[in-house]
């Protein structure tokens, strides 16, 4: 790395007057934010349906590996995921926690009424960037669901809780198909403007390649410098790492990602895991880069799902360990 | 993408005089180049034994997808490496083309003798980084799997024969554990002296990050900026396409890939599979990234395959498809 041509950039702060070797520039970021998805989207894709104690043993693993950030339920109606059911009960059964954020996420303002009523520390919103989804997902039109989120976020910030906003189908929809990206940027601007601590940039089905992502993220970092850019990735086709890398590289300080990838069969057809969070840890550590999540906590508690889902999951650091010493 | 802040780097030369926003730059190059290794690296992690004709109808799928380099064969003494039996029987049995490069894998001279008698366009030479695997994989340490690949590279060449070099256990190695960036770069400069086409750089066991990756290949482009730089990786712990994306930024134009990820059960605790052919095409293609590679082809050829093992493969594109349409 002696190269005078070679110039690593350390800092998010711009640089001048330097001159590039070919294209690599590498960011390694002291520490990256991870929330931990497994209780909501996890569970979510998964047929087997788990009891509010198995919930509450599933993020207490989450919980004693060292995550900061958990989405432990979403306050939808039961009868559209009834994998969600009993939210209120899985809130309440929580430990109590000063240094643990619990967020509950929500598709509307019925959503918002409810988490509003248990000890959910932050409130998830969702919005979706294509029509195709938005109309499936929520009964919406994109925009109307942008409208909706920033009600939510306000209801949610006038009640003294802190709301996050997660735009889905960000890098493609499976209605709709390519989804622009102006006008991803513009949406995220108008949600910006109501306030959440964060926006999360969402590949819902699995379809962004790390280019894709690369080039999302600096249009959004530029558009809105300030702003935390959380990253949700699914690794239907095998990109979800790549994409995290990525987006780490261009700006995201939040990634979320589910023990084990669950919520995805490696065999299944439509394999829709998010990105395994023992897997991300051991890239991240690797790199030197601080979550304050322990992998050897994470792998106990992948072995502990794998047995009780009764199948393999996806993730492979719980089945390869490590870096051998 | 109106930020002044942002320069995009779209091409090798150095850029003087720029403002980096972030540390977002993203290299995506017109064309990158693949070796095929499904009927070498793939076979040989498989317990399964292929014929010699089943073997020749594997790399008949590949070639009908377009692959222009493909690994057939390893000339290993058969006592070692059993899957690799019958190598000169393979290489007789390929279809002659002009446009197709076939590559023998060869460890010693006695190899190379081997090859030199077959038809095969390119010999690939084999070295390791840590003396740990060099003892283990060719009986030598590191230093004398040096020269002895400078020799077969010679050997090679006097023949008229084209040779490359794989560096093994570049990024770790499961018997030293951590293996020395600095000393990686001085035995490829070493291997560079031989006049190989390219040199790859291995990550044997799947155990780099795309950020030691990206400093790995930011360092080796500098020492050796104008050798062609292959990369080949294994998805062990989930970070194969992501090392894939970030040796691509980092200048690497050739990738290494089996279909399906042949070499590595998803649920083995030992999973060592190529980087899945059909996930990295997918991922190229998406990008604008021309490879020659046609996914349709290389998706049936996974079906096939997958039928002939009798088990699902790691690969993810040939079961959920490309981009919705």
């Amino acid at each position: 790395m002696n190269d005078p041509h070679i110039r690593k950039i350390t800092s998010d702060k711009d640089t001048k007057d330097c001159k590039v070797y070919t294209a690599a520039m590498t960011h390694i970021p002291k520490t990256i934010e991870i929330v931990d998805v497994s209780a909501r989207d996890g569970l979510q894709n998964e047929s087997r349906r788990f009891s509010t104690a198995e919930k509450l043993e599933l993020i207490g693993h989450i919980i004693d590996a060292g995550a900061k950030r958990i989405e432990v339920a979403s306050f939808v109606h039961p009868k559209y995921v009834p994998q969600m059911a009993g939210a209120e009960a899985v809130v309440s059964g929580l430990p109590d926690s000063d240094d643990v954020t619990y967020i509950g996420l929500v598709l509307n303002a019925r959503g918002v009424e409810r988490a509003l009523q248990t000890k959910v520390d932050e409130i998830g919103c969702v919005a979706a960037a294509s029509d195709g989804f938005a109309l499936k997902n929520q009964g919406l039109t994109s925009a109307q669901s942008i409208s909706a989120c920033q009600q939510m976020i306000a209801q949610s910030l006038a009640a003294g809780r802190s709301a996050n906003v997660t735009l889905s189908t960000a890098f493609g929809c499976p209605f709709d198909g390519e989804v622009d990206q102006a006008r991803v940027i513009a949406l995220c601007t108008d949600l910006a403007s109501a306030g959440p601590r964060e926006i999360a940039i969402a590949d819902t089905i699995g379809v962004a390649t790390p280019w894709h992502v690369s080039t999302m993220l600096d249009a959004l970092k530029s558009a809105l410098p300030s702003l935390p850019i959380r990253a949700h990735f699914h690794n239907t086709r095998n990109t979800g790492m790549a994409n995290v890398f990525a987006a780490i590289n261009s700006g995201a300080s939040v990634i979320d990602a589910s023990l084990g990838g669950l919520g995805g069969c490696p065999f299944a057809p439509k394999a829709t895991g998010n990105v395994p969070l023992e897997d991300v840890i051991y890239m991240l550590e690797r790199a030197g880069i601080d979550t304050g999540v322990k992998l050897p906590r994470l792998i106990d508690g992948a072995h502990w799902l794998t047995g009780l889902m009764g199948k393999p999951l996806p993730g492979a650091v719980s089945r390869a360990g490590g870096f051998p010493t």
